[in-house]
This record gives C-alpha cells, structure tokens and sequence, in this order.
C-alpha cells in the first residue's frame, strides 16, 4: 500500500508572544495572558474567510490545528524524549505530543477570546504556540465528540503535577519593562499585564526537566525582550529585562547570559 | 501573506465496516461494535512504525488525524449545513466539524482497543470513519491537554439529544445475515457482533435530517452487505440483507431500494 501525498495550504499564521520555543508552557491553558491573534492568509479573500468563521463566537474553546514548522527542518523521530519524563525516557512518538512527528500536524485546545471581521481576525489566550505558527484548520469543542467515553488510561503520562516556581523581581528588572514596546503585529499588552505574564511564565519553570537539579541563569525570549532569571532551591529571581532590538545593537557579541 | 504548501503525507489507511457514508454514526463512540484497523503504509519499514507505536498501548483513547478523502474532490466551502440543524441551517465551516474544510483534515477521538507490532496494527472500536480513510497521526488523550479550563460555551450545537429509532428485523433478514462473509481485510466479527452492530446503526437514525418526517424504505452499506430498512413513526424495521457481491451479480441494473 503506497499512499499519495496532498498538500495542505495554511488558512493563516497565529501572532503570539513567543519568539522561540524556550518559555511556552507545555500545555494550552497554563497561562491564560499568553496570546495568540489568528491572521488569515491573503491567498483567499477576506471575505471567505469572514463567512468560513460565521458561528465561531458561540464557542468558548476551539481546537487548532498547526504546523510544528521549527520541526520540519529536522525530520520526525519514530522515539522521543518527553520533558514530562525528565527528558530521560524514551516513548513511541505516537504516544507522545513531540513536535517531531509524522506530518508535523499539532492541536491545541484554545480558550476563544474574540472574533473580529475586519479584517478576520480570531483572538485566543492561553496558547502555547510560536509566534507565527502557520495554521491549517479550527473547529469548536464539544463534549459529543471530544470527551472519551467509558473508562479512561493515561499511559505513562503520570499525575505528577507539572513543576513550578516561585518568582520574585529586581528592582531594575521591573523598571526596566515600562520602556518596552511591543513589536509590530504581537498581541497586544498593558504594563500590568506584560509584568503578570512574565511572571506566570518562569512560575511554569520553563528548564528543560533534565536540568531543573541545577542552578543557574536562564534566558526567555518574549513579545521583544529577553527575561533573564535566576533559578536555586524552587525559586526564580527576575533579574533583567532588556528589549531585544536595543540588546542586539548594544552589545552585538555577547550572549543574553552574559548580563545580570 | 502567501503561505507556501506543505505535503502531508498518510502514516496508513483505517479499514473500517463502513464502505459508504451513508450509516456512518455522527459522532465517534456512538456504536461501540463500529469497529477500525489503522494498517500502515509499505512506505516505510515496519519496524519505524513498531518504535513509534512504543507506550500508546497503555491509553484508552487516542486522537486519530486523517483526511476526509472523499470531500476532497468536491472542494471546501465557505458556510455548510450541519446535520444536527435538519440541514436547513447555515454555519461557516470553522464553526463546525463538515468535512468540506480547508485542508480536509478530520480528527476523532476513539477508543483504542489493541495494538499489535507482526504487522504493526492498531484496532479501534466507535468508529466514525470510512473504510480505506487516510490516517495523517496519532496521539493520546490526556486531560491535562484536552480538556477546556474554566467555563465553556457550546454556541449553535445544542443539548437536543441526537435522534434514535426503536428497531426490528424481518426474519429473512436475520437469516440472511448467517450467510454473509466479511470482505477481506475489513475488521471481523462474529454473527452476534454483527447483528448488534446494524441494530445498534440503524437505530442512530442515519436518515439526513431534512428527510427524518418521511416514512420510507432506506439502504445502508454495510461490511459487505446492503441492510434495507424501513422507517415510520420512530421505529425501523430491517426488511432485507442481501450481500453486495451477490446483489450486483443477481440485479446488476436494479436500484438497492428495489427489493423489500
């Protein structure tokens, strides 16, 4: 049996506030100020688009459905590593929600914040995927179709709570975000809320599970600046923040690391 | 924005009981006998597909992504009518699960029941898919990712219950069934399985919502046989089984609503 490939065309490209992979939660939903703005592709007219959408209001989660186009570069991995295991297990990459798999498709249940139509745009908060991620597909949640039905085994996906921290700033560091500004095209933040999302983030201890033991600086790309934090014994201190534009022409040689 | 094409690209094929759409059960879970065989493609060794199958045994459930390959040549549309509205009302397609969607791609949720490595294999049972579907990916149900946090709002699909029939059979048609074969390579079942699982179909009331208040004879293709069926007044009596081999073979010119 040989199959033969289609392709699929993304109907847009979610905008959100994570520039790199490094800092998205690990599930949709974890941080709720983390946002996403669905821009939809001008290869259809807008109105289609406007039309496709009719109803989608009424919802308040929808399914996603995306490319992992980081991944694609390196190919898809028959085992993988999940950071659930400590980075150290491996599992059938069907058993898991590695970027690198078969088809590099992904799906992720969004909490729906708003639908404008001009131009169409679809608002979600708690997302967990790169800024722009291309998008193939939405459809409402239902508990008819989404919820299993009868009795239910989770694999070696434990109970384990997922870790977090506990997170405190430095003076410069949360001095230093009221003179950020948020690139073009980002969803958009007030002061408060950048501040509570940048907290909410590194409280999700973002390290990978392999080297959560250590102590140690940590950098975070976000909106357009780079945290840089501090982590020892459950705690993590903010200890910088520095727009990304500025950082690059200030300092073009060293690494985020490098300042505290 | 111009987005570029990617190539999906089928991990294999589900073998299902369901050779036609009409019968197919609107939600996955509904018919518990309904049952799949995800076969995988030749394209690539077996033993690829037997590592990335490691640790899915141990879920329950498992969201399978596959192409609606049948919608495809008929292209997308913009706004469709749901089933579930009688087929009189418009929704745009993101607010539903129509398989006339950008990129065709469909995604259930179904309980996993074995999975086999000599050859890799994966049963299912509660499936809403046509025989010989295209599957793009696999992936377990887990709470953590697929549940909605917080409230939810379920916008144009209602809390109306789906409809049902009571059901009886003819004697002939229960006769009949004892002489039927499975076609080769679709799921087995025993003689009991399978007179439970067109009971079990016929009474989801497969008729298309804007036809529900007509009484009337319908046929629904079946593993490898016709069930013809009678409805009045919420109640389906099954007039006649006959074998699509020889139905084509007997009465190559009739219509299968002929014979009663």
């Amino acid at each position: 049996m040989s199959d033969p490939a289609l392709e699929v065309r993304p109907i847009g490209r979610m905008r959100t506030c994570f520039p790199e992979k490094f800092g998205i939660p690990r599930q949709s939903g974890l941080a709720p100020l983390a946002r996403g703005v669905l821009e939809f592709s001008r290869d259809q007219p807008a109105d289609l688009w406007r039309q496709a959408l009719l109803g989608l209001d009424g919802f308040s989660h929808v399914w996603v459905t995306f490319l992992f186009h980081q991944a694609i570069p390196e190919g898809w991995k028959s085992r993988v590593r999940p950071p659930r295991l400590g980075g150290r297990q491996k599992q059938g990459v069907f058993a898991t929600r590695s970027p690198h798999r078969p088809n590099f498709l992904g799906q992720s249940l969004l909490k729906l914040e708003t639908v404008s139509l001009e131009p169409p745009l679809v608002r979600f908060s708690g997302v967990d995927l790169l800024d722009g991620t291309p998008i193939l597909d939405l459809r409402p949640f239902h508990p008819d179709h989404d919820l299993p039905r009868g009795e239910r085994r989770d694999g070696w996906i434990s109970a384990t709570p997922e870790p977090s921290l506990t997170v405190s700033w430095r003076r410069p560091a949360s001095e230093a975000l009221r003179k950020i500004s948020i690139p073009e095209g980002m969803p958009s933040y007030s002061l408060e809320e950048t501040t509570e999302l940048v907290a909410s983030l590194v409280a999700l201890d973002p390290r990978p599970g392999h080297l959560r033991s250590r102590a140690g600086g940590w950098d975070m790309k976000l909106l357009g600046f780079d945290v840089h934090f501090q982590v020892a014994d459950g705690h993590a201190e903010i200890c910088a923040i520095r727009s990304l534009d500025s950082w690059i022409r200030i300092d073009p040689h060293g690494s985020p690391s490098d300042f505290s």
